[in-house]
């Protein structure tokens, strides 16, 4: 079993990407010592998403790789890459700073926009990762013949991703069974904890066939966090799975290094609930608020309404004319947007 | 699927019994807007608990099961009894006030104990419930044999309690369903969060025919809490079970009316991990502390040898011999308290 620990990635979020090279070397540090092998670091929104648009990091990023790389004795140095975010440049700098996992994210319909970044991630001699995201929108089928394309393309492992921490266990189970069964390399999964089943649907994908596992310290992660790295070892050596972590030396990481970072305690609230009920992603939140209360309607009705209609990152116009169907004055609109 | 909510009993631990008729008045109108059908009110320890010893509540337990009895319009209130704890006079007390659901709790393998009591509640016309706690210590076998006890002592429903949060899915689905197969009546689970699977292994009892679940809004509860009541609606919503709990009025009652309760956020840290990891009750926790402090050892190792051990409550002489076996001094004497 391969633990991919993400708190210096997916955390990124929860502290407006505002990680020192200090705080990153101390975090390294502590899941190195207790063995954790892949440490995924950079902005969370991957290589390049230093902006306007999703933040700008604190220090650069490549900085902060640069200064993992350094720190890890055994660990090996990871880094997220989503196609139109970053570019094949940026992927290079990071292979000459260190980084050794290359992960390349696309929209679970979208894995041929992977392709060159896989094939490049190969040429450098990194690990290359296929990240398939949102996974919960695609159907096992998608997912496997998604799955293949990044194979093809060169990857070692592919991911399912429930971005959205949408998946029931059995939405986790059909999926990466059936990546399981449609590919030779490894098969991945990426939990969120909207629905409080980080833990249980990372342990689900295991039984399933998944040998690749991802979870940050504490939960720290976007939105409701993601598999908390400590419970997740404690339940793997529980059920006899091998992974190499030694759970006091993660516990005391989790306690004397990455608490301290959290701006707040990773809690499930009902924001992040009513998210990963929908399905949505946690950009559509602040739109569903404004639309709701310009039309005076309830903002979840406008969530789960827009994950019924499988939205994606980028419709987020869809969210007013929902709010208005949904609004009295709109009534007989409503059937027509959600037909 | 009928849906328990132990915040304002398991809830009772995390603010030291401190719950007020007002408190209680506004929780119980909360969760009965929303339509969850059980309601639990009483001392964290069950009648009788407010003591020397377990803590006193701030206001008699009995004036907040009355408070309850007559906020709740749709929601029957449960009480739970450890006898040993509690008395069949406590019962009758609460009967008189309102409560209507009677929850008997015994160790694993002591349901004889609760037999007077689950006959009593029958007699005073409340429906009785069973309670196997800390049912990871015993083996499906035993938990079927403990739980055919209390059914033919009356029991309308017996319950797997992971006390300690120590149970992983597969724990789960053995026991829930070796009851399901011993019993003609209902079967319940009631979790911990010690491992992250609180949402999870609930889940996994549904599967395995369990049709009574607790939850606590929030997660609130013992140590790392108990399942998230909010997330366990959404999730048997998205699998298509009725447990005929609406869940936006349930997250306006988590936001409005229950989380400013909390004393603190409920998070998974490392000592309720540790706890969970071990299978022990969180009062071996600072026993371990002082015995690992005197003998110089990690008080987490010793809470893992005494799950080992399979120690209860009562048992907590153990851990200084544990720590002694531990210490490099005592390395001799080690092997022979832990074979």
């Amino acid at each position: 079993m391969v633990l991919a620990d993400v708190t210096l990635r997916d955390g990124s979020h929860t502290v407006n990407h505002s990680f020192t090279t200090e705080q990153v070397r101390r975090v390294v540090a502590g899941l190195d010592r207790a063995g954790v092998p892949i440490v995924e670091v950079c902005h969370g929104d991957g290589l390049g998403g230093s902006s306007y648009q999703y933040g700008f990091s604190a220090v650069p990023e490549l900085e902060l790789i640069e200064a993992a790389a350094q720190t890890a004795r055994r660990a090996k140095i990871s880094v997220l890459l989503l196609p139109g975010i970053g570019v094949r440049d940026d992927l290079r700098q990071a292979a000459a700073l260190g980084a050794t996992v290359a992960r390349i994210a696309t929209h679970v319909t979208e894995a041929d926009i992977a392709e060159q970044h896989i094939g490049l991630a190969k040429e450098l001699g990194m690990t290359a990762v296929g990240f398939l995201m949102m996974a919960h929108t695609g159907s096992p089928e998608v997912v496997a013949r998604q799955g293949r394309i990044m194979e093809r393309a060169g990857a070692d492992v592919v991911y399912v991703v429930d971005s959205a921490g949408a998946m029931t266990m059995e939405d986790v189970h059909a999926r990466v069974s059936a990546l399981r069964e449609a590919l030779a390399c490894d098969v991945g999964f990426h939990a969120h904890n909207n629905l409080g089943l980080g833990v249980g649907n990372t342990i689900t994908a295991a039984r399933a066939g998944a040998t690749w596992l991802d979870g940050s310290m504490c939960g720290f992660g976007a939105g409701a966090g993601n598999a908390q790295t400590e419970a997740l070892v404690a339940v793997l050596q529980k059920l006899g799975y091998e992974c190499g972590v030694d759970l006091l030396p993660l516990l005391d990481a989790a306690d004397a290094v990455v608490r301290p970072l959290l701006p707040r305690p990773q809690v499930l609230d009902s924001k992040s609930l009513i998210l990963g009920f929908a399905g949505v992603y946690s950009s559509f939140l602040l739109h569903a608020e404004r639309a709701a209360e310009r039309f005076d309607v309830d903002p979840r009705e406008v969530l789960v309404e827009a994950g019924r209609l499988k939205s994606v990152g980028g419709q987020e116009d869809i969210l007013v004319e929902i709010a208005l169907g949904l609004s009295t004055r709109g009534a007989g609109q409503a059937e027509a947007v959600t037909r």
